[in-house]
């Protein structure tokens, strides 16, 4: 702190004069806090983890039933909130769809814990 | 995949007999999604981005009841959630608690994404 003089510790009546400059501001907490949201959980993760691993970086939804051991709807469901915050890419092709991880987006979710 | 045959592409009737190798393990995958469940809120983001930003890597609760706009009982619980996540250490001297991050774990949250 002795090169930052302005951050120099405050005296106790102060304490909270400061400290508000350092947070993350409201909106982009929210925007950080609704894909980290996305992510937690652990069907979720491991359906994203199936993905990756996928051929060709992706996976049919017919891949993606039987490892987790849930029923179809829980899937699509835990699916669509991937999809809907922009960490799954999905393209109907003949009977299935297939997913695929959005490119960059799990390293922009690794990147928005790190760089608070 | 051509150096990868046991994981070739499968025919299409067994699809799904060798997914479930590519899966994150259940326990790993709660364990990882306990993480970031902490921090898939936008004001445990804001409270850590101020603790990060503190004079010696640490924030009095005095520093983080004013510029979240939250009531003290309310800061308490999302820091208490945040401590047992093994992301805050928490530590009373005096009449103030002083929080600092757990070295590492903000780190081991980043990759326990890209890392899938």
């Amino acid at each position: 702190m002795e090169t930052l003089p302005l951050l120099a510790p405050a005296a106790e009546s102060d304490c909270c004069a400061l400290s508000g400059r350092a947070a993350l501001s409201p909106s982009e907490a929210q925007a950080r806090a609704r894909i980290l949201k996305a992510l937690s959980d652990p069907n979720r993760l491991r359906l994203l983890s199936i993905v990756k691993a996928g051929d060709g970086g992706e996976a049919c939804v017919c891949d993606l039933t039987e490892p987790l051991d849930l029923g179809q709807p829980t899937v699509s469901h835990h699916l669509k909130i991937l999809v809907d915050a922009g960490l799954l890419h999905r393209e109907k092709r003949g009977t299935w769809a297939y997913y695929s991880l959005v490119p960059g987006a799990l390293e922009a979710a690794s990147e928005s814990i790190t760089a608070l």
